[in-house]
């Protein structure tokens, strides 16, 4: 790997700090991601942006300044790239995935909160982000409690944007999330002073469709039985898709995807026929938190879906392209996003459908409820989730949690029970 | 006391588990509120109010009730008691402040859920709040995550209707809460049969307004120095503010109010001249949450303001009483129901200054910050107001808890600790 010392402190990087995450994550991902037996090939590119995460997309978002393009970071499913990308700049998702951030975050917010949103707080708090570092400015929105008043605390130390997104889906909180998207725009504008136009909205919505498409490609190539992909791999892809140069990464996971169709056809999988069928669904998982998906797939068990915000709520449902002005992209716009089922509204029937669903496409025998440990409405939903699984015949486990190790143990004995049911549910043994 | 139960089993009450619930509370209360020394006369009637709280008060409710009065609960001061008083309901304030209910809430809650909501939820799913039972419906609102979920739960059991609250106070912001206001309105019309008019909504609007005026004319009593009533008292009398006849509470209060100004010309408190001043900031206290006043109160210090729902939040500003049709009421009451300083609003700063200026007002030589536990609104905050009370010389301590006994130790010691510095400060002995 490149250098990339003089180009981090430029970004006033901690560089004592951030040299000792960049020591861990290299073995963190060696034992988790490149121990997997029988990985796709396409995957190589994938290894090869997560050993240059802090330094060539890095250095590529400094370039990409230098043509007087401004980055953007965002944390949240909610936030239109579409609008991002259209007036000339780089969305990034920004990293929150680490245990490593969490102590830093713990400084300011209390201990009761969700390890994502303290994660957050405190890799930009700690200057070991170099995403962060590199961000003209960040987009928050207000999902939950938690990142709501998070926001707060980041705006007394960088330029930072709330997008209110609505907690019901009525007629007139479509009208209101139009209009905050409308303020998202106003606001990037003045930033950047571009103007947004019809034709770069419309070919950038295009674009982001696309992405969505190949996402949904994947998932749909997960189907199969057996499994052409890993759950991890899955994921990992799933969660690059959030700060990847998105033209590149549309033609790589195409490619990622062509090379599991020709598994397909031979029948060829990641797994044995047969092997337990496990879909996670709750809170979003980001890079490098790949905790459960890990014990899962040593437990003699594969994960074939996510229903979450780093899974099918990111790429599910495209935004209509058949808009003949601004007002109406706006609209289109509005109602791909509110069709998004997050436990921040409420109601939210749409999730339990979204899961019963997924749990016939995906040919789940068994379903892990997974919440970041302090995230309420993720939390509270599972006992409708529960209910809807158990009438359906799905077994399910709750499993709250955060970045630490410490109840790896616990977790994967719970896992483990859970695999040996379906297994003998199904007659195969291990 | 007048035997209750055939009231109760005609509520569908679960009698067995409520004569549990009705067999502690005395007891409690005595050692609480009736051993406290120098109590002001007027006290009499709360005390009355309080033994008869599942009692008489629900009975004055069936009375109403067969008026054709509807009995409408709510679970926050943002819920405009005018509206619903206009449409000849009568709004009552929740149970939602005993250990005894949580219980039954962690049966379908997550036990990280703040103790007032698992209460809430636990006493209506255990049928031994009466209050509940009256209802015929109850109005939840979006104040926090674990609130917003929970009214989902509660509707599986009860009518429900919930109202959006905005989490921003921008003009549009505005508009929004006067539409939810009004569709409200159209809820209650719908329930009544009754139709709200411009003379009955300025008739409650003043009646309301009544309500606030005496209680705020009792928290500017508790600025004297001895202070006339104990915070303790002070609490009940907001707390019973939520539930009790109206007008009744209105007669009652200005009695006492009449009664402490007596002693404030005399000189006279039921603390000693310069006892050290604690305000209390932070999360509401409803029925029988006494934890933190009565530890406060019982180590050499007096409550003089509650910086909460259960206190200035409930009265400070009036609603302006010069509209001249329905849509300025409205508009009346938007202004001052968004006056309010909720930590559900991003940004929230007119916190820090009421804060900083009750300090000023209440003379105030101690912050205790209370939190129920996982409320991630009013925890985040802290560190901010932490910030500018220290800014301004005054100490604070930070307590989070919830209903149950089991901190009330640790918790003594640290409020001695903070008492202990104060009066070292103001060179009093104890």
């Amino acid at each position: 790997m490149a250098d990339y010392t003089k180009m981090w402190q430029e970004l006033d990087v901690d560089i004592e700090k951030h040299d000792g995450l960049c020591e861990v994550l290299p073995m963190f991902y060696e034992n988790i991601y490149l121990s997997q037996e029988n990985r796709p090939e396409n995957m190589n590119y994938y290894n090869f942006v997560i050993s240059e995460v802090h330094g060539l997309r890095i250095k590529e978002l400094q370039d990409s300044k230098k043509e007087d393009k401004k980055v953007v970071g965002s944390f949240c499913v909610f936030v239109p790239d579409e609008i991002t990308l259209a007036l000339n700049c780089v969305p990034v998702g920004i990293c929150s995935g680490s245990q490593f951030w969490v102590p830093d975050g713990e400084k300011v917010m209390p201990r009761n909160t969700c390890p994502l949103i303290k994660a957050s707080i405190g890799a930009k708090l700690s200057r070991t982000c170099p995403y962060f570092q590199s961000c003209d400015m960040v987009v928050g929105e207000t999902t939950c409690d938690g990142k709501k008043k998070a926001w707060e605390i980041l705006g007394e130390h960088m330029d930072v944007h709330v997008m209110d997104l609505p907690q019901m889906k009525r007629e007139k909180d479509k009208l209101h999330w139009i209009d905050e998207m409308n303020t998202y725009k106003d606001v990037l504008e003045e930033k950047t002073g571009n103007k947004l136009s019809f034709e770069n909205l419309k070919e950038k919505t295009e674009l982001v469709n696309k992405k969505r498409k190949v996402l949904k490609r994947l998932y749909d190539l997960r189907k199969c039985d057996p499994v052409p992909i890993s759950g991890k791999d899955a994921l990992l892809v799933s969660q690059i898709a959030f700060y990847d140069d998105i033209d590149r990464f549309i033609e790589q996971t195409n490619n990622l995807c062509d090379e599991l169709e020709e598994r397909v056809k031979k029948d060829e999988g990641v797994f044995d026929k047969d092997t337990p069928r496990i879909m996670i669904t709750g809170t979003p998982m980001s890079i490098p938190n790949w905790k459960i998906h890990h014990i899962v797939e040593t437990s003699d068990a594969v994960v074939v879906c996510e229903e979450t915000c780093t899974g099918t709520r990111y790429f599910e449902n495209q935004v209509s392209e058949d808009a003949e002005n601004m007002d109406e992209q706006f609209e289109n716009l509005a109602n791909r996003y509110l069709g998004i089922n997050c436990a921040c509204f409420t109601p939210n029937e749409g999730r339990v459908e979204d899961v019963l669903r997924y749990v016939d496409e995906y040919k789940v025998d068994a379903v892990v409820y997974n919440s970041l440990q302090f995230c309420s409405t993720y939390a509270i939903e599972y006992k409708n989730i529960e209910k809807a699984l158990k009438e359906k015949g799905i077994p399910v486990i709750m499993i709250e949690t955060d970045y630490s190790e410490e109840d790896t143990g616990q977790i994967k004995t719970r896992v483990e029970a859970l695999v040996e049911m379906v297994r003998e549910k199904k007659g195969v043994m291990a």
